[in-house]
């Protein structure tokens, strides 16, 4: 029998998909199933190609009631820049839930990933953030930076943007583009701690092998989502800060005992999967999330197989008509 | 910039890659590789879809000297021959060891790990079966049974082969094919005992959950690789007679002690990690295998990550004109 693949390649997904409100309720909608107890997501497959300076992680999730679950293959190899290469790679397949026949492979090096991930940043400031953000920071200023901007800004429609990277002209950089995109006030700041001390909304998006944001940097009304640490050993905020906050949340307790903030904070004793919330059960109304205007809350994002599924099944709706058709 | 990527179908990998013996060195020399220590092999990503008798599989490993390594993807959907589909499908992809960046897709549907399991079966009779083997048996009817015992006939080129399996037409049919394509002696079986008896190797390929093999069925001179048990409480051979081998060889201890007959084995306290050899350190002559042509060996095989980047490498360097290209 023949099985008929889509093959998709990165312009084409491009073209077809963008970061929008659409796609921030897709993977809501993964939170919430995540949220429910039913979603199967194994442990992340993670190996690492020491000679490379690179690592390959794998992900994936089965949610009910979806007709496909993809498996997600991304690949993180740090010589690459030096090469003209981007660091971060990879595709996902979509399976289908019913026969595990390969429906589709999206040759997306990383794209879907960036827009999934940047959804995830909404949720958490759709759901945690002050309803009031004027200023949103960001600390880093890569893809993901400015992805992550774009995406708080589809839900909290912030009239500024304060930046800080290690390199003050990339930062500055970063702040340039997205004024132009949102066409809002951007400018880079001097640090990190000042991009904190003027915004309601921050998100950091570095790979910091130690914290950057620290504990006595919080101050009333502040949302952070942590979305750099998906390593073990890799952090970004203080265990105190974590602990320091009213709320801590993450995409999922289990993964982020291994590669999250809660990591580090569970081994400084600061803090405790027990006090640890689920991002989806806020979604799906278990849990209020903020108390109060003046709250300090906190979320952790390591990226799910759950969102890779959600994107993926989401995308192949959209692109019933393209792609390369292999009859297999 | 531009990166080319071949996919492979299915009928272009059968036209070009056949179970001969270059995929056995192939082979062999991913376990010696295994052997050395060198190589990155992280836990198998598994995950179960209850709802539709289904699993997945997730293998991967990295052996440094290869210009790449293989993620293989391997579902297992038991409800699929009702449909009229196989059981089990699956793909491979191929990366760049120094860039992470996707080379190849291979829509195999499950053909290069059926070439590779294989393989694995010949490389255990090369160093295990005894020299003289005139009667091989095989346990099972499906697939594999075919496969493994090709694979065998090209190490230990017996002359009769006998077939075991429950539904004994099926059975029949697989002493008919073998007969055919190898060119001997065949028939079926009434009872998984007499395959035993009359063999000096024997192979079983059944996702059996009680023990096929009983211990008073060994016999002196008789080499058994059992390739059946993938999956935590699969079992094809009973842990006494695991025990009552004189010697227990395994592709990978990590593995057989989660999915292979070494689980059992442990949980019933019969045999533990520390009489377990490696497949590898025999073929690269860490250990001498089988003592004497009366010895009783067993090999157990689960399947590892390193076969299907030696697989996956192999046949990539054979089809470099073929595919469909595309540019990403």
């Amino acid at each position: 029998m023949i099985n008929e693949i889509r093959i998709y390649t990165q312009a084409e997904l491009k073209s077809a998909i963008r970061l929008d409100l659409d796609v921030v309720d897709v993977i809501e909608r993964a939170f919430a199933a995540l949220a429910s107890g039913s979603v199967v997501m194994p442990d992340i497959l993670s190996m690492e190609l020491a000679d490379a300076h690179g690592e390959v992680d794998v992900k994936t999730a089965y949610i009910p009631g979806f007709d496909g679950f993809a498996i997600k293959v991304s690949p993180g190899f740090f010589n690459n820049p030096a090469l003209g290469l981007p660091s971060l790679n990879g595709l996902m397949i979509l399976l289908c839930a019913k026969t595990g026949m390969v429906r589709s492979v999206f040759l997306d090096n990383g794209y879907l990933t960036d827009i999934r991930t940047a959804a995830a940043g909404a949720v958490a400031a759709r759901h945690l953030a002050p309803q009031q953000v004027t200023t949103a920071g960001v600390i880093g200023a890569g893809v993901q930076a400015r992805l992550q901007i774009q995406a708080a800004h589809l839900v909290r429609p912030f009239e500024q943007v304060l930046v800080w990277g290690r390199d003050m002209a990339k930062a500055q950089s970063c702040a340039d583009d997205l004024a132009q995109s949102l066409g809002i006030t951007a400018r880079a700041c001097a640090s990190a701690q000042d991009v904190v001390a003027g915004s309601q909304l921050v998100v950091t998006t570095t790979p910091a092998k130690s914290p950057i944001i620290q504990a006595d940097w919080l101050h009333p009304g502040l949302h952070i989502t942590a979305m750099g640490s998906d390593q073990t050993g890799k952090t970004e905020i203080h265990p105190a800060a974590l602990a320091a906050a009213d709320l801590y949340v993450c995409d999922s307790i289990r993964q982020c005992q291994v590669s999250g903030e809660l990591e580090g904070a569970e081994r400084a004793g600061t803090l405790g999967a027990a006090q640890a919330v689920e991002l989806g059960t806020i979604v799906a109304g278990a849990h209020s999330g903020r108390r109060s205007a003046d709250a300090i809350t906190i979320c952790d994002l390591t990226g799910t197989g759950a969102q890779d599924t959600a994107i993926a099944s989401h995308v192949s709706q959209l692109l019933t008509n393209l792609g390369t058709v292999v009859q297999n």
